[in-house]
């Protein structure tokens, strides 16, 4: 996180609410809020949670420093209040699924319980950091699954949406990329970096050849040369292949050859055809211009011998999806459970503090999720949000609860996973939802269902309303 | 800009390439490259330019740290290199359109000279700052264009792509908005910020009424109540009334009531009427709710007495166009023209260090843009790209240069215009942009043309090649 303090990163209403609860003596009042969301993004199955190292890192570094309450005077706030703030620490409780996890709509993904100014005034930080990395995360792996055995880099900062640009490379990475072209995040985040080179290069040397030779001269254990600013056929691969057998007789590799440009199908096979006949078949070929998961099934379908794809505006602006929906939303107040009503069923939000519990088949795979409330038994059967007569027995299945305690009464409670891990753990529970749930064209709904507690107190509230 | 250091903020090529030229004795060739993008997001008419100011800054504190070197010196960069990037500072000259100027594609908006290597390392930066705040740019003017005389604030930080957020509101502001809810982007640069209250305020209270008054109370100026909590017409806005009379009482007055779902307009009319029969005329109307260009002129064409719009994911986002595809190519190398060859004769770039001269008609308003060689005269006529019949006599116009010298060998030229300085220019300059540019559907083309120098040296550099 590249931010020093986010105590402003957040919309000015949380504030005066926070000095409105403060103002009335209403501000210690215990509630708890969710974080979810309430459509899947991309027409997809699913969504891979991320954001949460960030987020947490976020919350240690909460604090209104003076020149920070000097500006909150400036815009009218009381003496009293930025008193208060002075001293305010987030000294609350947080349960949050594990960064990497998979997800679904109408979820409780995150918990947030404390005092009502406290939880409050984190909510457009969570919703900042959790969305968009969740989107990017979601994205990257749907992209993942297209490319499959190959290899998948991120080349998307200079079209990213300007310093996003550094959530979505490492997002990427818990999404199941290899790498990412962006130095500065490599370097936050222990994130492996790739490079080829621009077309620049090669128009600044007299001819193709000696821009190629130059470079792998430098590199020669790591290039990966551009072969199309003039004729990809005639003149790329060509002085591709002869500095490939130069770098051969100096005891060196050619690592591959990258097209950017025409029909990447048609080229990819020419080149294949070409390398290989000159005996380069250890030459890789990399792929970019455009591509998303669509474009790259369509090419390996086609049989492309593509080894490597760069990936750029398309995942790091979720170029068909660019935001996730996802909100954070008051379940209780004063010990009392609270809802919000709406005229739209789906939108009506669940009670009181909730945990989450995933069933599993008896081959290990994801049955479906269970909504309950926080202080109930794990129920025998979960029930159809808001149609009555659908439900399902989970009493004999395998389960687990997914929401942990990340932070404690204010300190963190877990090691705050790597970005590594966090694409290790995405991976392992996306190799546990069945093929159905992952396809791109109308993928099977995943069942969330509820407790009967929790159905029957969400109908009581809704009816007292 | 919240970067502290930008120099690694790049792709990992832009580095590989200027540790090739270093190391063969190449990087001071002089160079030229130019910004430019290549089609208008939005299915629109024009972009408002922005991000120059966070781009000039950028490049001032561009320098490598020494724990940036140490990273470097981790991924493999050579001694003598890492020794020459310790003292690096860019010492070339950037000429660039002013902040908030309308702009059209294929034109050279910002120019950047000097040193293969330092032009060459400025282009990622280049790209991810103006790409991102020019889009969010164009997409607020697009917006404040539906808005016309009512008034239009950022709510997006929640569903902006991370830290891009930030970027958002300002570039939000450049376009024509009033305000934001971003309070770090208001402390940054100087921006209004505004908000209201979220349905949890009015949950954490037993009763709606009590919420109100209670948020009145503490800003009995500045009170934008939120009324579709539970029922607008039968509660909400009647309790909002209530608490109006109870301000006036007191000698206050309610600033206005918050819709945030259902029919808009209808609640907003409904709600109008309402509050009109109270005596409250002066109460403004404020709606929400994923707003965009469209929906609100629709609202106002339907007559929705709606006087301020929250808008939040689809601009922040720019939603349906998430990306703007700005390149960054070279245009000289060493002296000698150069352009990057497409099988698209679109995607040929335009050779050699350009000026940019825009056209008036006599009313003062837009005529047409023309590109020439910086070192001609202004041209007579200028000419289609590449349909050779088409040209245009401009002699007789009055027009204007529009690229200035921004970075004078290194310095900063200009004082950084403010947001409202440019968002103040961004206005003017649209105002002189004749409507059939500026419609949501199939706005009339722009023409831009070049001069028959540039155009011929195109034509003899293809056929070179």
């Amino acid at each position: 996180m590249i931010l020093q303090n986010p105590a402003l990163y957040t919309d000015l209403y949380e504030l005066t609410m926070a000095q409105g609860y403060f103002l009335s003596e209403r501000h210690e009042q215990p509630a708890n809020f969710d974080y979810f969301f309430r459509s899947l993004p991309f027409d997809g199955g699913y969504v891979v949670f991320a954001g949460l190292g960030d987020l947490l890192e976020s919350i240690q570094n909460f604090r209104f420093q003076p020149d920070e309450l000097d500006y909150l005077r400036s815009q009218g706030f009381k003496e009293e209040f930025l008193t208060y703030l002075k001293d305010f620490e987030f000294r609350g409780t947080i349960y949050s699924v594990k960064e990497g996890e998979i997800v679904f709509p109408n979820e409780p993904i995150l918990r947030v319980e404390g005092t009502v100014l406290e939880t409050q005034i984190l909510e457009t930080l969570v919703l900042n950091t959790l969305n968009f990395s969740s989107l990017i995360a979601t994205k990257a792996s749907r992209i993942k699954l297209a490319v499959g055995k190959h290899s998948v880099v991120d080349f998307g900062l200079r079209r990213a949406q300007g310093l996003g640009g550094l959530q979505a490379s490492k997002s990427a990475i818990i999404g199941g990329f290899q790498g990412t072209s962006n130095v500065l995040a490599g370097k936050l985040d222990d994130i492996p970096v790739n490079g080829t080179m621009a077309h620049s290069w090669i128009q600044s040397f007299d001819d193709e050849l000696t821009a190629f030779r130059t470079y792998a001269e430098h590199y020669p254990d790591a290039s990966i040369l551009l072969v199309d600013t003039y004729s990809t056929l005639k003149q790329g691969v060509p002085n591709a292949i002869k500095v490939a057998k130069e770098l051969e007789e100096k005891g060196h590799k050619l690592i591959g050859i990258r097209l950017d440009s025409g029909d990447l199908a048609y080229f990819a096979r020419k080149s294949r055809e070409m390398l290989d006949d000159a005996g380069l078949d250890y030459v890789k070929i990399a792929a970019s211009n455009q591509l998303d998961e669509y474009l790259i099934k369509s090419l390996l379908d086609q049989g492309a011998p593509i080894d490597l794809f760069g990936v750029g505006t398309k995942l790091v602006t979720a170029y068909d999806d660019p935001a996730l929906d996802g909100v954070y939303k008051l379940s209780s107040i004063n010990g009392k459970p609270t809802l919000k009503i709406s005229e739209n069923e789906e939108k009506v939000t669940l009670p009181d503090a909730k945990k989450l519990i995933r069933y599993f088949n008896p081959d290990g795979s994801f049955y479906s999720d269970g909504v309950a409330l926080d202080n109930e038994e794990n129920p025998d059967s979960i029930y159809h949000p808001y149609i009555s007569h659908r439900s399902a027995v989970v009493s004999k299945l395998k389960c687990e609860e997914l929401l942990h305690k990340v932070i404690d009464k204010g300190e963190i409670n877990i090691s705050i996973p790597t970005v590594q891990e966090s694409a290790k753990y995405a991976q392992q529970r996306l190799s546990k939802l069945n093929n159905e749930h992952k396809r791109f064209d109308n993928p099977h709904v995943y069942k969330v269902g509820l407790s009967k507690k929790l159905r029957d107190l969400k109908i009581e509230l809704i009816q007292k309303a």
